[in-house]
């Protein structure tokens, strides 16, 4: 052991470290070209090229750079750690790395450890049923990072929240830093608690260039950079250089430095000291893009410049450009770190961590492997109960956040469940969790502060993008959360969405990955009550997008009331693997279904409503279908006055609670069967369908059902504004009378009467118009109104 | 004038300058609260206040303390100023201080500057055909800020490129920090040319919270805030205090000094002195939030807490709520400030700029009335030649690379064209730009940098929020620009784009609001090239999310070849007040059309390709319809293979570039009347249609269209990976072999030989499969495949 801390490695330390270095620049430039010929024991020649080069070296050095070093650490401190590869395209360091420290083949055993398994190492990478050019489900140790960049650092902070005992590595490239997703990440270290949590320790790596531009964070001075970081509460570490032995001396000193300030935090913290906002250690990493590759093709830079971003050779059959990849490969020696036959040197392979602490093998990374079931209250002790349908209000996402509180009650042990939000969880009437935890906050606090507290289970930052980050980190690596969110800003994560779903679906094909716990989303502060907020507020167009998705991976649910959340909620804190969208309001409603028969239409997903309908010993005149608390309110209203103007007519009333029955099974594993969808609907009668979204999106979903000719959807048509919320819904002509005269229009047996239907409800309309322009509210008949049709 | 730079004020400036303060505050309220006694002429009863009192007082003193002090420094230094309100429901704040100008009564006559307009002004606010609570369209001064947060920065930088002698006051709110897209949004200063642009004056408004919670860079020690800002590249000037008299004084203080240091780097700039990257002023605001409202109310804590975030008063018609309210408006003595008209007192009145200095009536902030039209070169003499449709692969993007660098070129002079992308300007093949033009550049330079420079007209950063809220911003302030973008990741803009299209909905609603250049956005590197990347860079969702905006609003092309590139592009930034979303590849493909063929074929939008059908003289046996260049392809490669299996068959080929030709005229300007869309594809022919996208779409935008049972619709269904580009379209069945067993299981013509055809088509594809992963790339037949159906 050396004791000047400067030079934290003996010369034999050095030497070896170097070797995996090489070893592993070695492997990740053999996966970029490579067919054949994998320890170069004879020239190259042009057919052991592949014909397609597909990958990137430029970050590759710096990711094995850090690979290596990450394991020395790990054995020196005996470390749980994982390793976060922010930067796009880092697969070929990750593969290369695994693939040395044994992990790789335990997971992938044709791909073994020798000669054969180096070869097919090689030929897998960015070839046709092999693995892509970035971390993906098939890279051992990887929890989703550096496909579409700006994610790494929010996933690695979600990863160590209650894991005390976990480091993560976060490898920011200096690319991926420029992203806003990333910027505001680093603000993330205000709520890690070093108490209770692990730690994230991130590098930040300027290899100093994207595709084709310098990035903007190489470019600014030292000064401007360290400041930038200690502004955002970190103690910069600076490691630069472009000589080797250099490097490695500065970056175990580095290394060695965070580790230790990192346990030192801690420790004061377990101790229950805790003398101010930790300022965590971070290490800026300033080495060349593409270091130790091509300096130079074809007279252009290659070596530290952009063009060592992808693949620095780009035709590398010719024989000057072979020459130039057969210098570069042996350059590394391969002679000198794998014996003839593929195997890796004993004492190069001897600096791998060992078993899970391996970084590929560690659990964390396929947390599926270390989920734990959440403890769940039974739902039903939550239900709302009520004389009669539509008898009394109720606030549905209120009673669902006693749920929720009782929930993290059960689950405060094993610390495994939280709840994100964008500053919205009182907002969204959630406020019951605030009975047994707060909002977690490191910053400084004042005494009239409001339920802030470094142990707080609630994550509240005004970022979509932090807040579905770190939930996401929490999940992947094995534990259990909710989201709430309004939901027109939820369109701020559409792609973030779209990567996990992503992230899912290949899972799904991946024998070892263990599935995780389904990420739960609730959209409250929904399109039709924004009365605040107006226009900019209303979209409902965030499940249209997730219904794109494979529908293995995605579910949708638009629970009517509180008893039909609670049972939906329940669902999908049980389940694995999935997207689940829940859509429900937070404003006092109409209370519709008991807590049995909530179960029971929930877990039908759709049903009629036998209490508002009236064919019971008929043939439906017309159907009335509903999706969406709102729409199932109109909708309701609408029968009622039907009952007053054609009590002869009968009305068929359908709930949809789960969007995806309408599929055809064949679609979705929730879609009816042909036989059970024609049974509610018929094939031949109208129905006038009110939805919560955009009304495409049912005759989208309907597409294959035999009901084209009946149907007639009404839903949001983007006309929104600063109004009362009846009126929103008469802009956008979802209201009761327009579903009157919807019905009117359609229904053979009020043919007729259709001109004075219309016009009935026509000055209904004007009343409405009149009474909100001078009152400011809503009439009261339509604010008082009760379900009564029944009665009637 | 008082001599001391840290008292700029005169005792009689200060008094005038807190009673427009006042007078701002005053009326912000009123708006908030009152239905009636505008001026307090007598004691507040209770069916004076708003029914439903919505709206958000907490930012409302800081907005209108800034504002009042924007206007002195523009008087003083007769500056040409904007006013960007980034936080959320800033609303009542710039109708207020707009009103006490005269800029409001100006745009709405009706809401005079009197007592009656008073009144109405109160009224109208977050109240049903009144304003929002926000800054929308319809607040004079406002370019799109404040309803979804974050992209307020952006919008200000944009809004000064080219614009040398505007300043942007942008006011971020300490909530709007935390979100990504703000938190990257400081770098712009990197990209702002001291000689040619603008200046922003960002101004941090710590008030301290957001809905619930403390916001983080409030609750970090001044210390770190220094640093980060600093890091950012910013001088940080801090202003905080609760005694208005004293941050009156630090207030002006510190705007002279922004000013004068603004034009001190100006003028260097300018006269060619250029001292490295400016460091350019800022100011950090740390006030109460809901300054000078209620301390407290029912015992509770409001002003300079959450609580003051909304309506500070719950229930202002209780006895007491009434009580706080009047003592509350009364202590801003409306007395002093209007006469008993309601006019403001003429000494208070004067210290708004005048005419066009106004901030309300400053055209910048109305840019459809600085708008020059674009010089276009004639895009015909971009045209692509070739002897024969299919006869030879060209690079669409390349093509169209050179026209844009025309365009650029043509512009020049008047400085009124950008071009945005997130460093994929090269990759997506518009390189020659970079024979006129450089990279934007302004931070540290390398001699073997390339093309990157301080006056630059490319704007590349690895933020696709930054390129696009840049983007808007130039856009909202009368300029042009063009914005390309990989396919996947233009997904991270979804809300951005869902705002700007509302904002574009509701200008064409409003009369004054000038119409403004389209934003067209290019999509290339789209879902069926994606061999470097694999899965998670393939998503062509985001035409999904935008045809669920207004159909006024939104235009979607799909060009074939270079050739339709060029007219549509053409069309394009011709084009007022739309989002243009174009998608076309950027690899070598087929052209088909000749520049005459392209004109007429683009400019309906959809029709058949003759030269591709042989239904001449008979009765289509099948419709083969294709979207997208892609496939296209596949679908003419299938044509050519059933030709030599059915000669005998009669197809039509039908091409859509312009995928709103599908739509019903009724819902979309461009959709076809249903006797032109029955003449391309009958009501009785099977249709294979092989479209770009996910394929609802198709069965979307048809669906009030005669043609659901003969419909077929091929496209992306979430099958991807790292493959060659032809088993992409394998892998989700839109290649050539399916779309050939497609014909043959829906022509009655084949129905004998549909075994005969699957098995050949199947045999082809175990090929195909076994060539791949064997070679590694695409079979030769396929990488060869040359149209030749023409000559059969």
């Amino acid at each position: 052991m050396n004791n000047d801390p400067s030079q934290p490695l003996s010369p034999n330390e050095l030497r070896l470290i170097h070797a995996w270095w090489r070893a592993a620049n070695y492997l990740s430039a053999g996966q970029i070209f490579l067919m054949d010929n994998p320890l170069l024991e004879e020239p190259l020649r042009p057919e052991q090229i592949k014909p397609r080069r597909l990958g990137h070296w430029g970050t590759t050095p710096g990711l094995n750079l850090l690979y290596a070093h990450t394991n020395r650490v790990i054995r020196k401190y005996a470390l749980n750690a994982i390793f976060i590869t922010g930067p796009g395209h880092g697969g070929p360091a990750l593969v290369a790395s695994t693939w040395l420290e044994g992990s790789y083949s335990e997971r992938y055993p044709d791909i073994s450890r020798d000669k054969t398994g180096m070869k097919r190492l090689f030929r897998q990478f960015s070839f046709p049923g092999g693995v892509p050019s970035h971390c993906a489900p098939e890279t051992p140790g990887s929890i989703n990072e550096g496909g579409e960049l700006g994610y790494s650092l929010a996933h690695a902070f979600g990863a160590v929240f209650d894991n005390p005992d976990l480091l993560a590595l976060c490898v920011v490239g200096d690319g991926e830093a420029e992203t806003g997703p990333l910027a505001t990440a680093w603000h993330s270290n205000k709520f890690i608690n070093p108490a209770r949590d692990g730690a994230v320790l991130p590098v930040l790596h300027l290899n100093g260039y994207k595709i084709a531009n310098p990035t903007v964070l190489a470019r600014i001075d030292d000064d401007s950079l360290q400041q930038l970081f200690r502004g955002y509460g970190y103690r910069p570490l600076i490691v630069a250089g472009d000589d080797p032995d250099k490097v490695h001396q500065q970056l175990a000193a580095a290394m060695d430095t965070a580790v230790e300030e990192i346990h030192h935090i801690q420790q004061n913290a377990r101790r229950g000291e805790y003398p101010g906002p930790a300022q965590w250690p971070m290490i800026i990493l300033r080495t060349p893009k593409g270091w130790t590759g091509p300096r130079e093709v074809d007279g252009l830079r290659v070596e530290g410049f952009w063009r060592a971003h992808q693949v620095p050779i780009p035709d590398a059959t010719t024989p000057e450009h072979l020459r130039i990849l057969e210098e570069w490969m042996r350059s590394y020696h391969p002679e000198e770190l794998f014996d003839r036959q593929g195997h890796l040197q004993p004492e190069i392979a001897a600096l791998a961590p060992e078993g899970e602490r391996r970084m590929g093998a560690n659990p964390h990374a396929n947390g599926g492997l270390l989920l734990k079931p959440l403890q769940l209250p039974d739902y039903q002790d939550y239900a709302l109960d009520f004389p009669a349908p539509g008898a009394t209000l109720g606030e549905a996402t209120r009673r669902f956040g006693e749920y929720l509180r009782d929930v993290m009650k059960l689950n405060l042990d094993t610390a495994n469940f939280r709840v994100m939000g964008p500053d919205e969880t009182a907002s969204n009437r959630l406020s019951a969790l605030f009975e047994i935890t707060d909002r977690a906050w490191m910053a400084k606090t004042f005494d009239y502060d409001d339920h802030l507290a470094p142990d707080g289970r609630v994550m509240e930052i005004l970022s979509e993008h932090t807040c579905q980050g770190w939930l996401e980190g929490y999940l992947l690596t094995g534990r259990h959360g909710f989201f709430s969110c309004y939901e027109a800003f939820i369109h701020i994560v559409d792609s973030m969405f779209n990567q996990h779903a992503k992230w899912l679906k290949v899972c799904n094909e991946i024998p070892w990955r263990a599935p995780i716990a389904s990420l739960n989303i609730l959209l409250t502060s929904h399109v039709w009550r924004q009365d605040h907020n107006g226009f900019s507020h209303q979209d409902p167009g965030f499940i249209d997008h997730v219904v794109n998705k494979k529908a293995d991976i995605v579910r949708v649910y638009l629970p009517p009331d509180a008893n039909c959340l609670l049972y939906v909620a329940h669902e999908c804190l049980n389940s694995r693997n999935l997207v689940n969208v829940i859509v429900a309001g937070k404003q006092p409603e109409p209370q519709w279904l008991d807590m049995e028969s909530a179960i029971k239409h929930c877990s039908a997903g759709i049903g009629i409503w036998d209490w508002a309908s009236n064919d019971q010993n008929e043939k439906a005149d017309v159907i009335m279908a509903c999706c969406g608390d709102v729409p199932t309110i109109e909708t309701l209203a609408a029968v009622d006055l039907l009952r007053d103007i054609a009590p002869e007519l009968h009305i068929r009333v359908i709930n949809v609670v789960d969007l995806m029955t309408l599929q055809p099974h064949e679609e979705h594993p929730h879609g009816l069967h042909d036989n059970e969808f024609n049974a509610l609907f018929n094939t031949d009668t109208p129905i006038i369908f009110a939805f919560h979204g955009y009304p495409w999106l049912i005759h989208r979903l309907t597409y294959r059902r035999n009901i084209h000719h009946h149907l007639h959807v009404r839903g949001y048509k983007e006309e929104g504004t600063t109004t009362t919320p009846f009126d929103m819904v008469v802009l956008n002509e979802l209201d009761r009378f327009h579903l009157v005269m919807d019905v009117a229009d359609r229904v053979p047996l009020l043919h007729e009467r259709t001109g004075h239907i219309h016009q009935a409800m026509h000055d209904k309309l004007v009343e409405h118009r009149q009474y909100i322009t001078t009152h400011g509210e809503d009439m009261p008949e339509i604010r008082n109104w009760k379900w009564n049709a029944a009665a009637g």
